[in-house]
């Protein structure tokens, strides 16, 4: 037995040593490299997934899995050897259920799909993009066709993001949510309007990067063991166990979007760097699921950072270092003006209220494509009328309409967006189960002291990396299931304290 | 035939864009990588190297290699296909040579010892080295056992590096170099002597950065595809075609570290740049040999830009750059301080006339070393004899003497030191042959136009990678094999001006 699991952990720290190159070559692709090598880093990536491919589903890979199984049921079902066989069987299924020639059909066409939508995009011309998304349309129901058993066509294509979530669940979440926000919504877009002009000024780069490092390395980023840089669009790369390498965006007309964007990824980060190194060289040394992993960047960014005693610590120092700027704004100003709600129209520059909107949009979009009752062609007349129902705006051309996010031209239709949502629920709750066992944590933030709040994430949610499924681990940390109440509750008490009219009752 | 090489040419292919991950990882681990990142970047690294190495001396390379002899004898000796044959054919064989037990046993001492060196140099303590070294010595040696009927123990350890060079041809070369540069050293060093004070004053090394990179651009380095970071050790990683990365180093009191390290990597990438795309992703796509890749970045390090045309044209930019240094400096001035000749202890400080004979020290010690006729426990005292009798300067402490190189205690004794002097040796016989062609190249270059100088280095040099030995190359380049009568010459010349009392005859 014991020889048969060390096989298994020697290919796998195979595959995680390749896996870790193709993390740094995404990151530098994104950060340093020439402009000029994009096409051969194109041919390094694609040659080294295939690689990282065919070591993951090779027969013998299947053969020693199945070798184990009467060792797995020995084990107690919260021991790293039960867990890393547990999360390697899905994985292993997952993974060979699909054939590769279905792979590398489906791969040529979301990277023309993807090159035709920033086209399209520039260009404001959804009508372009109707037959490659018809065809992404088609492969993304054939996809989920090589998976037995699903209730929902969907099923398949979110269990790959977040492992457990179906139609179902999904739908019960936020439809829940949905119910309670659109009235909240609209009851505090009907309060007295938030000026937060002073957060649009100027605002040099290089203060605001040093300042944004400032607060993240406060809050428990270890730069020893990860870095910040510059990117287009801001992501966190784990390109090894120590070795977390956070990316930001800076505006130098607007001072949220570099602080926030880093403190977001610095949530992601500081998961990554807080798993337990005995998890290292497997595919345990991961956050668990999109929406696991969304709750801890949006429990720092917007729990955290959004907080009045966050900036009852930062917001002198932040003074000191835009003086200028900040000159006539009270510490009650700055934290309403990062606060102000708006109903808008992109969902990254979405406020934290409105945010979930716009992703249940498109998770009740995608389940009408894939259902068959909604098509294509009439995909933008579709969009348009939701989010005039929902948050009374209508985009005046596609860009900042069907065709703003990537995500459903450069991969399947489904899946890709619900974490977003689940994320920002399961922050709330988690919060809540970290509050409840150290109830002086918001006491402490307001004097800078984020340790204890941070070594609890460490304990309860980090360092257990992805040995537990999603609904294992929020029930060990909250005690049950996810579910909205206390997302809610939280939203409710915040924007009663933003917007001191409002007096919303739950 | 063609199925046999379409199958190597495959294999080949993932070999590259292994080595090319590798190259990156290095890359980073000099520019970008957190430092807790060490232990994990170590492992990353020996895991692909082996199985770059696993991949390359496999049985089935071996056949291939074997199915296309006769195939190889059909072509042209300078087709691509019949260099990548012969080329192939070479690397194979020595790469084969080494049983991978002895791989990894040398591996771990050089490990070792490199860290033993690290604390060692700090220390000045030669003594715990001895150990270290007298392994090493016993490896090299067993290593060069591995190869069939060399003539001289140090020959197979100068092969890997410079193909087909060997102890005859190299001492050869350097008694001629030496007898030749020992009394022109001492008599210039009589000289009066140069006052280059201006080059050590307060530059801040944001402006050196530009200024270096400015001067690179307009040399023709192409940074669509380079780039330039900062690291302790300046060098070039050749990530990928089209992807060169460059490094420098900045010091603030000093002018002419970043720049002229800056122009030296250059000369490597440009170099890396010119390979003629066809031969991307075989062994072709780089440099011949240490000597032949060291000889572009010296010509354009050395000839080019310390040559009083080079300034004729940037001195101004320069002086506009740093204009409160530089007020009371002249052009001349200039020129003179960036050539000031004197006797010095640390080799990679040492200016263009007298680098070559720290270079030819150590070889001697090398040889001796490997035939026995010095033990490594005298290997210090050898060293500070040769420094007083060829350079009349004895090291205080063994950090500025034998400590001073990480070659020995990294990697074998034997091979990584004649590079250093060959290539300055070849880039002078290069450049001539260079101006033959094209006698208006340096009123071109007071001009700042290089286009002429590197479209000819294109495509007498670069263009070709590694198609032919360094002997072939420098034959049909020069039609001559190396020899070091130009390179005497150029120096004479030069001194002479620096030095107008000189009046050196040959």
């Amino acid at each position: 037995m014991d020889n048969k699991l060390l096989k298994l952990r020697s290919i796998l720290k195979n595959i995680s040593v390749f896996e870790s190159s193709v993390g740094l070559l995404y990151w530098d692709q994104a950060t340093h490299m020439p402009s000029g090598a994009a096409k051969s880093r194109a041919e390094q990536l694609s040659l080294l997934e295939n690689h990282i491919h065919s070591l993951f589903t090779c027969d013998e890979v299947g053969e020693l899995l199945e070798g184990l199984k009467d060792y797995q049921k020995t084990l107690p079902e919260d021991s790293d050897d039960y867990c890393l066989l547990r999360n390697l069987g899905r994985l292993y299924k997952q993974k060979r259920a699909v054939p590769s020639d279905f792979v590398k059909k489906f791969s040529r066409h979301v990277s023309s799909s993807y090159n035709a939508w920033v086209k399209a995009r520039k260009e404001n011309d959804f009508s372009v993009m109707v037959p490659y998304l018809e065809q992404t349309l088609e492969y993304s129901r054939e996809w989920s066709s090589f998976f037995d058993g699903y209730g929902h066509v969907i099923d398949p294509l979110i269990d790959v993001h977040d492992e457990g979530m179906t139609f179902e669940s999904v739908s019960k979440l936020f439809s829940d949510l949905r119910e309670k926000l659109l009235p909240l919504v609209h009851a505090v877009c009907e309060q007295p309007e938030i000026d937060n002009r002073c957060l649009y000024q100027y605002y040099p780069a290089k203060q605001q990067m040093e300042f944004s490092k400032h607060v993240v390395k406060r809050m428990g980023f270890d730069f020893k063991r990860g870095s910040l840089d510059i990117s287009p669009h801001p992501f966190m790369a784990n390109v090894a166990c120590g070795d977390i390498r956070l990316t930001t965006r800076v505006e130098e007309n607007r001072l949220d979007e570099c602080l926030f964007s880093t403190i977001h990824e610095a949530g992601h980060g500081m998961y990554g760097q807080g798993i337990n190194r005995k998890l290292v060289f497997t595919p345990l040394d991961k956050g668990v699921s999109s929406g696991v992993h969304e709750s801890q960047s949006r429990l720092w960014e917007n729990i955290v950072a959004r907080s009045f005693d966050f900036w009852k610590y930062f917001y002198s120092q932040l003074k000191k270092t835009f003086s200028v700027q900040l000159a006539d704004i009270t510490l009650e100003d700055f934290h309403r003006s990062i606060n102000k709600v708006y109903k808008s129209l992109i969902r990254t520059d979405a406020d934290e209220l409105t945010y979930n909107l716009h992703v249940i949009i498109r998770f009740d979009l995608e389940v009408d494509l894939l259902e068959g009752r909604l098509a294509v062609k009439d995909l933008a007349d579709a969009w348009n009328a939701r989010y005039e129902s929902d948050l009374g705006v209508v985009p005046s051309n596609h860009s900042e309409g069907v065709l703003q996010d990537g995500h459903w031209y450069d991969w399947h239709i489904g899946g890709a967006f619900q974490g977003y949502a689940i994320g920002n629920i399961a922050s709330a709750q988690i919060y809540r189960s970290a509050l409840k066992a150290n109830p002086d944590i918001p006491n402490q933030i307001s004097q800078g002291n984020f340790k204890v709040l941070h070594s609890w994430l460490v304990d309860n949610v980090y360092s257990h990396g992805s040995k537990f499924s999603p609904d294992n681990l929020i029930n060990r940390v909250t005690g049950r299931s996810l579910e909205t109440a206390d997302y809610i509750n939280y939203l409710v008490e915040k924007y009663n304290v933003i917007y001191p009219e409002l007096k919303w009752q739950i």
